[in-house]
This record gives structure tokens, C-alpha cells and sequence, in this order.
């Protein structure tokens, strides 16, 4: 099918442009792709920006002591894929035996931990074929109960600038349309509009609107969403952030425009760049103030060999 | 026993001390401890303190962007309770059927989430028989699920001021022996050692070395554990922390010297007095860094309806 | 509401029948009902019909060996109650290490395993307010991990003979309209239809038809049933069967005619008769041969102190 | 290597003996060993023993109705391999809001169910390197969620004649010795003393007597175990039997006498031969009271996909 596309493209003397659409994205191989440029042998990859430095800038972000909390509860009524589960057994209160009538109580959780609710994707939770972030390989590093290499547990918590890109503001909309795909000029043009430049290292959150069928429309929610395509992480990827994030649940547009591939944003950002990717933000309070620069903290959980965590990261100004 | 105690306590004429030496401890009724301070109906309790000031007084204590993590890795050999679990089932990977040969990863957990590796107490976890805090009602705010009222999901991010009491240096010790109560004089004579004095809102940390057992001597680790006892567990409630941790598995003494009471300082700082407990934390660099004053950050899932949260806390100085 | 009908009529002068029309079934007291028929302190119930006389009977009924399966399978695309789940995690290939490459797969389960699928419903399933069979009570036998008395690995294997009473063809239907109440009348000239009739001890399972919902209509199969009532399970009871069971999710009409009562008849067979349930039979083979007598024998999982087993039971004949 | 070492073996004169030394046992080519007997694609192997004449079979053996429970109950104290799990957690009573105070109770269940307890074996469970039973291969029949061929849904309730071999018994013992390799001689000598002869369609136990162990001291009984090796499982196999169950966790002798192989009996049965296992049976009973001949059943859950099924198998005589 493909080579037929482009077989017909020649014939009809087609451009560049015609070319490279009637093409899909297909990801480097291996060898143009590895050593990453944190070194062979790096499982830290973005997270290679969480230095003091970016402690003390993002200290110097805090002016007021505001907090906004940008993740979701985690609740059965959220959004989810549906090859996961959030289930929460709260179990029988025991009542200590002693005196002072202690009785405790704990709950059982079976989740898909790394991968529900406002959720940090580590390298292992993404492959090209068999082959991961640094070119680590599946058969090399997998286990039954986690990743010998690239887990979540070697992040630590993320400290640093972060910066709001509000597209929806920038288009006028509270909510981007479904499936609309994010250009690299809207990000240029909202981050013009908003006076602000990436630095490398920036948490960079982008605002689509999305998030406001959360709870209220799932099915939406999940079926489809607006965000970044190729183009745009290809830019971003550019910018040497410490993550991209997004009010989605893929930070990129889904089902991309491109029929025959699979969120190649994922692919893109993890296996091909090193750069973490943060999901299911909740960032509507900081676009609805305005609130652009600010400090970013995030502390993953420590889950040895996770694919990824849930998190309830903050912005604070 | 008890009786006879006591009875021989008035024979011998002794004074009100040690008749209360000899009486065990006991929970204040209702009535005496509620409404709590914070008000009545109020489901934050010490997390009251985390405001914008409590975000400012941290942020001026970070000079050098120095991070510690002050969490331990969750993983399978890590220290539990044998009535939890923390299982993590690395999913087959997925192979997408799009032609960027995308596979995916995710594992499933099931866990006591909120009450596995370094935790964070929230209100729901202890009772005074069926009572929790602030008088609210086991059998009014239970279900199947979690629990409608004082759910860590209520709490979010806390940033502050974080003090560490180095007792073990106080003694000159890595670590405190097995079962040693610490008391009033050992925390004030640790906090003068180290020239600071507590403030209303601090995160307050207690360095008894335990921790160094971690992953090296399990049983002993949960065995039992040096620890606060009620009266420095009621001196420190005076001192209005934003919450109070330790590097041990319950905070407190375990067991009490006491054998008729059961984990008393639960009941006082959770339950009467609605401060929040920090357990199984990583001091060990802090404390041999002679870091005691720094800004301390901590994000709790938001578990809806919880009793807890593992978490991943930091101190920055 | 109830207390107004009866009023208005002991007004009218309405008979006995009129009266107990107006108001709810209600279960008798325990003085009333306890101990049972077994005997004080009997955890068996119906279960005690379990005998080398029982089994004789039943091998008298082979005739064949034909072996009718009524069970369904356990999968993903089963009717099952919202609170309810069966998911099945393959785990990751183990590839053992030695030169004759023996690779291990096994899968974690994780479900109400007692009450998913074709289910049988041990005693400590269901109560009257804190009291259960031969009024075991609620705080004396439950546990976090299974109850103390009653459970369900105390029943065995059933073996006995087998009694199909197929109300749909009485009724010349191939399924019984949703929420039809099965009468007395109903079962009684269903056997008669049959040239049957019922002995102590035997396995009587109805046929409703309505399992040919079950992977079809899940929707429909769980919001209502056809199945029999307070009149009918009180009959039933008295003929003294060693198991009840349906081709429905409750064997019982759903729901209850009475909007005042929930699922009755589960109180009457298992608290009140000590009669064991079977859930969610497939029956429409047995139907459909008009095999109405014949050998049954089901296997619960000895699940200690649980309240119910998934089964794959069989009738020979 | 193998052709190598017996042309060495030839050249040097080695006997018999040693040259069986020197060779591990090695799994047979696909193409050595498939198609089945049972046929290409066949998914059912010694499950298609079971017919009606089997169950006939098994109906002429009931001459008293005598039940034998031979499986161990499901609870906490089992022994269990160090991977898998069984976890009971009681859900908290519900009790539903109408007149008839109607409690519900139910437990989630976490475990590997298909291969805990007394289990059973289905075709998934074990490889020879990336093949199964009937050479299906594990890349086109697996999924996150199940196996697509093979699943133990596929097997049904088995009913035939069961055959008790007491090895411990013609030894003399309660309980062979720990690693004690059975012989073929062992199982026929046995089969002498207790004047039986295997047919086709045999459910074979075999007693070690190891299951005295069970719940006394699990450490040893998961350790190691006597039972078949390799030399026995091939006769066995060429008695045709249903299935070759025993009372100790891998039917086999554990570890097996030659360091270079892991669990050959497992691909001997399940992968070559198309024989299921059933594992930690409790066969005291029978033994003690000589019951070397009896109708076996046993209803495996259809868990759609599984690699086994944890039983409640019975003998009857």
C-alpha cells in the first residue's frame, strides 16, 4: 500500500510536499537514533535537567506561594483505557485487641498504577519494535515484575520551570476541536502571544481544553482528543524540554491524521528523545488565570522497574 | 493487672504521677477532643497549615538546589506488613498493528497503596473504636470503596518548613536500640544541640537511624522499632507541625512499653489531634549531612476516599 | 406507606390473602428460625444431603455417560454485577534456564471468584441484618480474609440426583418475559408435565430460558429475571432439596415483585432453610433434550472461609 | 552435540550406562513430535479420553457411594510457589437499604488460580522453547488476557476410572524419601502388589506419601519432592492415560536428578504427549484405606484461555 502511494505520487510528478504526506512517519533506525545524547548507557534521558540549577530556578518562579493542583482524583468515575482498571477495595476495619480501642484501617488497590489518572510515562512504557529509549532491548531488560533498566524508580522527583502553552486561548475556544492537531506554528504563535520563550529543561504543559470532559463525557474523553502531531514533537523534542505534558490523556492528537500509524508522538518523545511525557493534566485553574511561567514540581512514584507513575504534580507561582 | 497497680499505687500512698505511670494510657473520650481545633466538619487537620506562607517559608530555605530523596524504592524486598502486599506484574507487551511498530507497556499493581513503602497517614487509617477525627463515624463514612469524608485525596501537596531531630546523633549512635522510647528531653535536647527551635507548621522529621535496616535485615526492621512515645508524641502535638515523620515503620515506639495499648501515638496525632504521620522514611543522608533545616515537599496520590498514599518525598536546601 | 395498607385493611374487613398481599415478606426472627433443622451449631445445611446414598442414587441414574457441561465459561464478556470483576493477567513468559528450554505460563486472577460465572452460593453470602444461617452472627465469624464458620470449603462435592423442571416449555416459551414470578403452580404442573416429581435431596434446577442472554445481552440478562418468588422458594424449601438452582444471575425473580424487599428468596433458601443456590446455570441443552432426571455432581472450591464458588458443574445421565 | 557425544560414546566403547550419563535428556524436534496422535490441531490431548464409556466406566466402579475428597483446602497456610499468590479479601458487608435487611457478602480473590492448590494442568502452562502441545506456537496464541488455543476451557469435566499406584506403599513408608526418583519398576511393582493394570483413559495418581507435609512444613514440601522422572513419565505416557496426577507439587521428582534439565516430565506430558497433570493432590485417605480403584471426577473451571485450573477432584468406590 505504502510503496503503491508513492509509486502513483512519482507518476503523477508530485512534490516534495505530496511525497512526504502520501509517506508515513516511520521512526530511525537504531544506529541514527542511539547513543542518545546523554551518553550510551543514560536511562535518565530529560530527566538529566533535574539538577540544582533548576531547583534554584524554579525557587525563583515562586513569588506568591500560590499552589494549583494539576492532577485528577483518582476515582472509579475517571476516564481510562479500557484494558485498565482503578479498583479500590477498602478492606474490613481490624479492631486491635488492646485498651485503647485502636482500630485500623487500609485499602487494596489493583491498578494499572503507573499508567491511570494524571499519569508520568518512564522509557519502558514505549517500544520501537523491540527496542527502547538508548536502545535498550525488550528481551534484555523485561521482566515478570518490572524493567531491569529505564524504571520509573531512577526519575526522582522533578523540579524545574514550567511553562503553560494555552492553544485553546490562543484559537478562542475553551476546548480545542477533536482530533485537531497542534501545529508548530501554534505553538510558536501562543508562546508569542503569552511573551514567553522555552528554555531548555522547561516543563512544558500545553493547554488544550480537553480535560473539561473529564468525569462528564469519558467516552469522549477517551475516543479521540486534540494535541501535538509529528511536526509539533519533532519541535518541542528541539527545545530540549524536562517533559511535555497536556490536559489529554496522550498529550498527542489521537488517532493521528496519519491512518497507519499508532501515537508516533509516543515514540517520538520516549524511545527516540528521551523525553518523559505527562498525562491527564488538569490544567484549566492556571489557564483561566493566566498563570504561563511557574515553578513545577513533580515526585514521581519510586516503583522499581514501573513503566511509568501516577502522579499529582504542582504548579506553584 | 491493672487494678492491682493501682491498688497498690493508693496504698503506698504515691502521688498522682505515679499513679498515672501505672494506669495505661487512654484515649479522650469524644466529647473531650471534638470539635477539633480546626472546627468542627474540618477533614484537613494539620494539613490546614500548608498556605501560601507555608510554600514562602520553604522556598527561603532553598539556597543551593540541593534535592534529597527521603523515600525509599518500592519494591518486592522491601520491608511489610504481612497482611499487605506489593505486587507488581509487568503486562505482556503490546504490539501495535500500525506500521511505526509501536509496543506498549504497563504493569498491573495491587497493593495496600496507600500504606506500602514511605506512606503518608491519612485520617481514615486509625479509629478510637468507631470513632475517627474529628467524630466522625466509621459507620457513616465507610463503604466498600473508601470513604466519603477525610480521604487522603482532601489533602494535597504540602510544602514547608522540614526539620530533622537527629535523636540517634543526639546519642551518639547510628541507631537507636530496638524498643527505645524516645522522649520529651531527648527531642529538645536534639533541637538545641542542633540550634532550632520548632514553628507552628513545620514538617517535622525524626532521624532514629532504624531506616539503615531497610532491605538489609527485614524482620528485624518490623520486629519492632525505637520511636516516639505518648508523651513526646503530646508535646509534639503542642508544637502545631504541618505533619510528623520518621525513619521507622510506625513513627512511634513499637511495641509501647506499655503492653495493654496498641500504637498509642496513632490515636493522638491522627486521630485526637488530626496531625499527619510520615513513616518509613530515608533520613540517613539528611542526617549525615547534617541537613536540619530545609524546604520539604510532598505530593500524596490523590486516592479518593484513602486512607493513605505511598509517596516520594523530598527536602531541598 | 406499608403500615397505611394495612390499616386500610383491617378497615375494609379484607381477608388473610388481601392482608398479606399489602404488606412485605419479611424474614421470621431467630428465636424462630434457629437453630436449624440440622441442628445447632450445623455449618452444612442442605449440604448434609451430601451421602453415600445420595451418590448411589445419582450412579443409578447413568445410563450413557452422556455428559451435559452447565456451566459457561469464565470470560471477559460475561454478564456480571458492576461491583464485580474477572480479570485475567497472563504473566510474562518465564524461559527456565536450562539446555531443555521449558518455558512456564501461568495467569493472575483476579475476581469475586465466589460469585462470578456459574456460582454457588455458600451461606456466609447472605444475611439478615447481623445473623446469618443457624444464626451464626456477623461479628463472630467475619475476618478480612473469610469467615471463621460456613464456609464455603465445608460443602464438598455434591453428587445426587438431578431434577430439570422446565417452566419456559410448560409455559411453550423459549424464554419466560423479564421479571416474570414463577408460581407454585408453575413448578407443580411443570413436574407433572415431566412425570416427575421432587425427592429429598435432589439437585432441582429451573430452566427459564433465560440464559440465552448470557454473551448476547448482558444489559438485559442483569437488570431483570424471570424467576421464582417468596411463594415458590417457600415450597421449595419444604420439598428439601440439596441445591436450588436457575439459569438466571439470582435463580430468583429480579427484582422482587415487592419493591419494599431485595432479593428475598436468597434470605429464605440460604439464612433461613440452609439451601444452597446455583447461579447462572446453562441449561439449554439438558432443555432441549428433554433431559429432566439425571445424575448431578458439582465440585466447589474449597475457598476456605468463603462465601462462594465459581463451579463447572455437569448432569450425566 | 548430542550425535556428537554418542559417536564418541561408540568409538570409546562406553556401555549403556554412562553414555545415559553423560546425555541430558532433550526435548524431541517439532517435527519429531507433532502432530499429536490426536490429530493436527487438536487441542485436547488425554481429554479426549473422556466419553460416555469412560464415564460408564467410572459409574460401574461406584459400588458403595464413599466419597474421597482428594484436593487440600485453598487458605493462606498452603504451601505456594515463591511467584504466585492466593489473597482473600473479604469485602465489607453491604447491607441493602430495603425492609428485609439483606447483607451481602463476597471476597476478592488474587491469585494465580489456575496453579495453586490442588491444580490442574491444561496445555498452556508449559513450552519447549516457543512451541506447545501440538507444536501451536506461543506467538500466535498469546495474549495479555489468555491463551486464544489450548485454554483449559477446552477440557470439561473429566469422569473415569482413577487408579491409585502406592509407591510409598510397596516401599514400606509413609513418605519416600526426599528427590527419590520413581522408576518404572517402582510403578509396576506397586501396580503388581495391588493387582491392577493401567488401561487407556486411567486417571493415574501416584502416592508419595509427600503430602504430609502439606501445611506442616511447607518450606520442605515446596523444597524438593520425590516422584516420576523421565524414564517413568515416557512408560506412563505409553499407557495412554487421562491424565497422571500425584501428591506433590510438580507430579515429578524435584529437582531432577540431572542438573541439566528443569521439570523434563512437564514437556514429556504436557508438551510431547498431550497428557494433562494434576498436582498437590491429598491422597492419604485412599492409601490408608487401600483404595487402589474408583470412579475419578473432576470439574477444572472453564477460565477462557487458562494455562490450569485449581480442582476439588473426588474418588468415589
Amino acid at each position: 500500500m505504502k510503496s503503491l502511494m508513492i509509486g502513483v505520487a512519482l507518476v503523477l510528478g508530485c512534490g516534495a510536499v505530496s511525497v512526504a504526506r502520501a509517506q508515513s512517519w516511520s521512526p530511525p533506525a537504531d544506529g541514527q537514533r542511539c547513543p542518545s545524547k546523554w551518553g550510551a548507557g543514560d536511562q535518565r534521558g530529560s530527566g538529566n535537567h533535574m539538577k540544582a540549577e533548576s531547583v534554584l530556578k524554579a525557587a525563583r518562579l515562586i513569588k506568591t506561594g500560590e499552589v494549583f493542583e494539576i492532577s485528577h482524583v483518582l476515582e472509579a468515575g475517571m476516564p481510562i483505557s479500557a484494558t485498565r482498571r482503578f479498583d479500590v477495595h477498602t478492606k474490613r476495619t481490624v479492631m486491635n485487641p488492646q485498651s485503647n480501642r485502636r482500630g485500623s484501617n487500609e485499602e487494596l488497590v489493583v491498578s494499572e498504577i503507573g499508567q491511570v489518572g494524571t499519569q508520568f510515562d518512564a522509557f519502558p512504557h514505549q517500544t520501537i519494535g523491540d527496542s527502547l529509549y538508548n536502545c535498550f532491548k525488550l528481551e534484555e531488560i523485561q521482566t515478570r515484575t518490572g524493567f531491569t533498566k529505564l524504571g520509573v524508580e531512577n526519575v526522582g522527583s522533578l523540579v524545574g520551570r514550567g511553562v503553560l502553552i494555552d492553544v485553546a486561548a490562543l484559537k478562542g475556544v475553551d476546548m480545542l476541536p477533536d482530533t485537531y492537531e497542534i501545529t508548530v506554528a501554534d505553538l510558536q504563535q501562543a508562546l508569542q502571544r503569552q511573551s514567553l520563550a522555552l528554555q531548555p529543561g522547561d516543563a512544558v504543559l500545553i493547554h488544550t481544553g480537553w480535560s473539561k470532559l473529564w468525569g462528564k463525557d469519558n467516552a469522549r474523553y477517551m475516543k479521540t482528543c486534540p494535541g501535538i502531531g509529528v511536526a509539533a514533537a519533532e519541535w518541542l523534542a528541539k527545545q530540549d524540554p524536562m517533559l511535555v505534558g497536556a490536559d489529554n490523556w496522550p498529550v498527542e492528537v489521537a488517532p493521528n491524521p496519519d491512518p497507519q500509524i499508532s501515537l508516533p508522538v509516543h515514540q517520538i518523545m520516549l524511545a527516540i528523545n528521551g523525553i518523559h511525557l505527562l498525562e491527564n493534566l488538569k490544567l484549566g485553574d492556571l489557564a483561566g488565570k493566566r498563570v504561563y511561567e511557574f515553578a513545577f514540581v513533580m515526585q514521581p512514584l519510586k516503583l522499581k522497574g514501573g513503566t511509568g507513575s501516577t502522579v499529582a504534580p504542582i504548579a506553584i507561582r
